[in-house]
C-alpha cells in the first residue's frame, strides 16, 4: 500500500505504486497476473473518472485480463477482495491482483464540504439525504444509541482515538503521525453529537493491492499467509427501518460466515483491523465481532484491551482514524496489516506472534460488511 | 425487463419491476434469493446516489443477502451476471438476482448535453477526455477506421438501424417503435462522421433483472434455459495504444472463452444480441464473434443476413439502437431477449427455433466486453 495522506498525482500513478509494490512481495510479474478485481467508490464524482478497471489494467503491464470496478462505498475493496477469493477458490483464476485507489483530500479533490455531499450519495436516496443525514450523523444516530442502552460515554470513544493516534505513530504509512490525548479529542468541536472533530477519521488519498493465489501457485511465494474465511452481509436501509440500530446486524452475519468458513471462533481471534470511520463504530464493531460482550466495547476500549498490548489489540495499523481512509482503498489496506503482523514484518508496531486476525470493512449507512479471517502459515 | 424510455419514478421502484417480473417468470419469492448482483454505471453522478446495492435488496425483499453494484461502463449488468454465474457454479449459492437499472433520459435526468458530459467519464481521463473524445467520437474514430479497411459504406451503415428500427416495432418493449429508411438514415444530422444522428442509439431509462441458478435449483421453474459459456475480456486503453481500432479484440477474446466454454463454434450461433451503441459498432462486432469474416459485416447487414429471416439474425429485440440503451441495464437486458427467443415466447419477432445465441456486452472506449452463450433446453 503507499503511504496514506495527500498524494498530488493521477489515479492510475497512485494504484500502481501499491500494485507494484504487491508484485514485488509476492515476487511475480504482471503478466502473470489473470485478473484485477478493483474497488473505488466514487471517482466518477470526485474525478469524472469511471471505468478505471481496464485503465488500470493497462497501467500495470495487465492488458486485457479481465477487470471489474466494484463500488459498495467504504466496503469497495474489501468487496472486490471476497470476489478475487471465490475466482481462486473456484479454480476460474490462480493468481488475480484485487484493490483499489481513492482521491479525497482538499489537495486533490473537492474540499472536505463537497467531498461531505458527494459522499453522502451512499446513503439513502429517498429517506436520508433529504435529511441532511450526512455520515458523521448517520454513525452518531447509532452511537447516541449505544450509549443510551449500555452507558457508553464520550471518554470512552476518546480511549478509541488516543489508541489508533498512538499506533498511527508507529505505523510509516499512517496519514496521522501524532499523538493526542482524551482532554484534546473531548476539546476539540462537535461535528455530530456525539462525536467531536478528533473521533472522526480524514478523507484521504492512497491507493493498496494484495495479490491473491491459489495453494499450488502460493507455493512459489515467499512468506504468503492463508485466508481463512471471508463473509459479506448486508442490512435493511434505511436506517429507519433497522430493528437495533447499534447492533450493526450486517457485521454479526458477515462474522458469522468468516468464522464458520475458517472454522474459529471470536475468542480466537489474536487482533483486529475494524472500521473506525468514527470512534463508535470501532466500539460497535469490536461487539459485532464477538470480540467483546454488547456494551462492553466502551469500557474495553477505556481498559486498554484494545491497545498494542491489550488482549485483543484493535487497529494497530491506527485505523481509518490514523492510517487514514482513502474510501475505496481501505478494505484492502487492512488485509496488508493483517498479512504484514501475521508475518512478523510490521516493526515498531509488530505484535506479539500473533495467528489469526479478523479484518472487517463497513460500506454506506451501516448497510454493507466485509469479514475477513487471516492466518499465519504453520 | 421493464420497457425502456422514459421513467419518471425512482431507481428503486424501476429496478424492482424488473425484479418482480424476473420473481413471477421463475416462480419464486425474494426472500428463496440468496444474492444480488447488480450494476449501475453512472448513478452517482446522475443522480447522487450510490451504494444502492443494499437499497434495492431491502427494496425488493431480499434483505440481508449479499449484494453488490458492478460499473463497467456500458458493460455493467453483463459483468454483474458474469459474477452471478460463477458464485453458483462454484456452488457458493443455488439462487440469484442479476440485473441493473439507470435513468439517462432529459425527462429523468440531466438531459441530453449533460448526460454525454457524465458519460465521457468512460473515456481515458488523462488523454481522451481533454480532448473531447465523446463516445460517438470514440466509435467513429473506430468506424472511419474500419471504412478505410474494408470499404464499408454509410450506406451499410444505414442498413443495420433500418432493420435494428424494424425490429424495434416488433417489441413492446422497445424505446423507438417507428420504422426508419436508409434515405432518413443518410438525411439526419451528423453527430461524429461517419455517424448521423440515427445511428446513434438513445440514452434510455430503464431496468433488467435475470434470475441464475443452478441445475438442482432450475428443476423446479417451468422454462429455464442454460448459460453455456460467459467470457470477459479488457482492451488496452487509451484508444491510441490499441493494435488495430476496428478489431476490438476484448470482443474476439472473450468470444473465445465464451465458446471455449460452451463447446462451441460461431458457426453454431443461430442468433445475436449485439452492443450497438452506433451502428459501426454492431458492424464490428458481427466480425469480431466471428459471425462474419473481417470486413463482411456491413455488405451482409445491407444483404439482409442479419434480419429477424436472414441466415444470422443480429438483434431480433431491436438492439440499443431501438430497443433503449439505459446503460446499466442493456447487459441483462440481452440476456433476457435471448432467454425468451430461445423458450419460443418473443412474440411477432420469434425466430424460427433457435437453439443457441450469443450476447455481447460493450462498456468504455471499447475497452470491456462480455460475451456469453446461451442454450434452449433439449
Amino acid at each position: 500500500m503507499t503511504k496514506f495522506g495527500v498524494h498530488e498525482r493521477p489515479l492510475p500513478d497512485l494504484f500502481a505504486d501499491a500494485a507494484f509494490d504487491a508484485f514485488d512481495d509476492s515476487g511475480i510479474e504482471p503478466p502473470e497476473i489473470e485478473a484485477l478485481y478493483f474497488g473505488n467508490a466514487m471517482g466518477g464524482m470526485t474525478e469524472n473518472d469511471t471505468h478505471l478497471a481496464p485503465t488500470l489494467a493497462s497501467h500495470i503491464g495487465c492488458t486485457g485480463v479481465p477487470a471489474q470496478r466494484f463500488e459498495d462505498a467504504c466496503a469497495t475493496s474489501a468487496n472486490a477482495f471476497k470476489h478475487a477469493v471465490e475466482a481462486v477458490e473456484s479454480g476460474r483464476h490462480d493468481v488475480v491482483l484485487a484493490g483499489g485507489v481513492e482521491r479525497c483530500t482538499p489537495e486533490t479533490g473537492l474540499g472536505t464540504g463537497a467531498m461531505t455531499k458527494v459522499f453522502v450519495s451512499a446513503a439513502h436516496r429517498q429517506y436520508e439525504q433529504p435529511a441532511g443525514l450526512t455520515f458523521p450523523g448517520v454513525f452518531a444516530l447509532l452511537t447516541k444509541r449505544h450509549m443510551h442502552e449500555y452507558g457508553t460515554t464520550e471518554e470512552h470513544l476518546a480511549e478509541v482515538a488516543v489508541k489508533n493516534h498512538y499506533n498511527g505513530t508507529l505505523n510509516p504509512r499512517a496519514h496521522f503521525g501524532r499523538e493526542t490525548t482524551v482532554e484534546k479529542v473531548l476539546d476539540s468541536p462537535i461535528v455530530a453529537d456525539p462525536f467531536h472533530l478528533m473521533d472522526c477519521c480524514p478523507f484521504s488519498d492512497g491507493a493498496s493491492a494484495v495479490v491473491v493465489a491459489s495453494e499450488e501457485a502460493a507455493e512459489s511465494f515467499e512468506n504468503p499467509v492463508d485466508v481463512a474465511g471471508v463473509g459479506h452481509a448486508t442490512d435493511v436501509v434505511p436506517l429507519a427501518d433497522k430493528d437495533a440500530l447499534p447492533a450493526t446486524q450486517a457485521a454479526r452475519d458477515a462474522a458469522s460466515q468468516a468464522y464458520d468458513q475458517a472454522g474459529t471462533t471470536a475468542d480466537a481471534i489474536d487482533f483486529a483491523e475494524i472500521h473506525d470511520c468514527f470512534t463508535g463504530a470501532e466500539v460497535m464493531a469490536t461487539e459485532a465481532l464477538g470480540l467483546f460482550e454488547d456494551g462492553a466495547g466502551g469500557p474495553a476500549a477505556a481498559a486498554g484491551r484494545t491497545a498494542l498490548d491489550g488482549d485483543v489489540p484493535v487497529n494497530p495499523s491506527g485505523g481509518l482514524k490514523a492510517k487514514g481512509h482513502p474510501l475505496g482503498a481501505t478494505g484492502t489496506a487492512q488485509l496488508v496489516e493483517l498479512t504484514e503482523q501475521l508475518r512478523g514484518e510490521a516493526g515498531e508496531r509488530q505484535l506479539d506472534d500473533p495467528e489469526r486476525a479478523v479484518a472487517h470493512n463497513l460500506g454506506g449507512d451501516a448497510a454493507t460488511t466485509v469479514v475477513t479471517v487471516m492466518e499465519a502459515r504453520q
